[in-house]
C-alpha cells in the first residue's frame, strides 16, 4: 500500500505545538470546509455546523472552556465541530438537488423523511447520529488539512456546558470534538505506537 | 486545493451497487486495518474492534440483520465497527509503547489514566467516545480505501441489538456502524449535492 494517501494517512500526528505565527485566510478555511463537507451523513442529513474559531479574542474564550489548552490559541484556527440532533423536516431541503439532478425519485426522498422520522424519534440513536456526522467531518477536515501541509489536533477535552453558553449553541446542537488546524511547530512527539492489527481485528 | 488527496475527498461517493464476483484477500484486509487503527483516538485509548465480515454464510447473517441491504453481501467486505466504552484500566498498556519509545514520561501516562478516569465516569460520555472512535476509524477506512481504487458505503441501518446478540458483541462494545467495501459496479448514483458552505460556517 504506497499510494500517497496511504503515506498521509500513515505518518499522521495529533500535534500539539503549533507556530502561533501562523494565519489561515479566510478563503482557505473555507476551501477545508467545502471539503469537509463532502464527509458522508446518514440519509445525506448534513447535521452538522463549523465554527473556525480564528480571532485572538475568541481564540482566548475558547482557550478558557478548553481547560486552558495552549494549542487552541496558538493554532491558526480551532473548529469548534457541531453535530445537530437529525431532524426528518430538513430532508425534503437536504435532497432537493438530488431529485432536481435527475438520479433520485421524488418518492425515495419521501421515504427517506419518513424512515428518519422512525429511526431518530428514539433521543439516544439521534445524538449518536450527531456524533458521528460531526466525527466523520472531523476526519475529513483533518485529512484534507494535511494534504495541505497542515497539522492538526482533535480535543474532547472541554466543558461542554460551558461552550454551549459562550459560543450560544442551540438546543438542537452537540459540540462534538474541537479541532485545531494550523503549522506544527517544532517538538511534537511522533506517532503514538498503535496495536497490533491481530488484536483488534476478526476476519469471519 | 489541487492535491490528489483533495481530490479523492471531492469526488468519494457512497457506493449501493457492488460487484459481487470481487473479493479482497485477508492481507489486503488486515492491510487496510493497519491505516485504519492510524485514526486518532482520546488518551490513544484505541478503543474499537473491527469485524470484517467476509464469508458468504456471515455475510447472510449480517444482511439479515441489515433489514436486508443487498449491499452487505455483494462487498468484498463489510466490516461491522464498534466502539468500546472507554477503560481507563487498558491505558497504562495502551501507553507503555509511548514510555518506552522514551517520548511519554510515565508520570503522564499515569496523569492521563486519571483524567479518562474522571472523563468517563459519566456514561454518555463514555459512550461518545465509543461513537467516536469508531467514526474516526470508519472515516480511515474510507479514505484508505479509496486510495485502493475501492469504494465504500457507510450504513447505520441495522438492528443494533440482533448485531449484538448474533455476534457475540460483550457488553462494552457499541455497533457503531457498518462499512460496505469493494469494486463499486455500473450504476451507483453521482455524488449528493452539498448544503453551501455559507449555511454551515461561521468564522469568529
Amino acid at each position: 500500500m504506497t499510494h500517497s494517501i496511504i503515506k498521509l494517512l500513515e505518518k499522521r500526528i495529533s500535534a500539539n505545538l503549533f507556530d502561533p505565527a501562523h494565519e489561515l485566510p479566510v478563503a482557505d478555511i473555507e476551501a477545508l470546509v467545502r471539503v469537509t463537507t463532502r464527509a458522508p451523513t446518514a440519509y445525506n442529513l448534513q447535521n452538522w455546523r463549523f465554527i473556525a474559531v480564528r480571532s485572538a479574542k475568541a481564540k482566548a474564550r475558547l482557550r478558557a472552556i478548553a481547560y486552558g489548552q495552549k494549542k487552541v490559541s496558538d493554532a491558526a484556527v480551532t473548529f469548534i465541530l457541531c453535530g445537530r440532533l437529525p431532524d426528518a423536516e430538513t430532508l425534503p431541503e437536504r435532497l432537493r438537488p438530488s431529485v432536481e439532478a435527475g438520479f433520485m425519485p421524488p418518492a425515495m426522498a419521501q421515504s427517506w423523511q419518513e424512515g428518519a422520522r422512525a429511526q431518530y424519534a428514539d433521543a439516544q440513536t439521534a445524538r449518536d447520529e450527531a456524533v458521528r456526522s460531526a466525527t466523520f467531518a472531523a476526519a475529513t477536515l483533518i485529512h484534507a488539512a494535511e494534504a495541505q501541509g497542515l497539522s492538526s489536533s482533535a480535543m474532547v477535552g472541554f466543558d461542554a456546558a460551558a461552550l454551549r453558553q459562550d459560543f450560544a449553541l442551540p438546543a438542537d446542537e452537540i459540540p462534538v470534538m474541537l479541532v485545531a488546524v494550523g503549522r506544527a511547530a517544532d517538538g511534537n512527539w511522533p506517532q503514538k505506537p498503535r496495536r497490533p492489527v491481530s488484536e483488534v481485528l476478526d476476519i469471519l
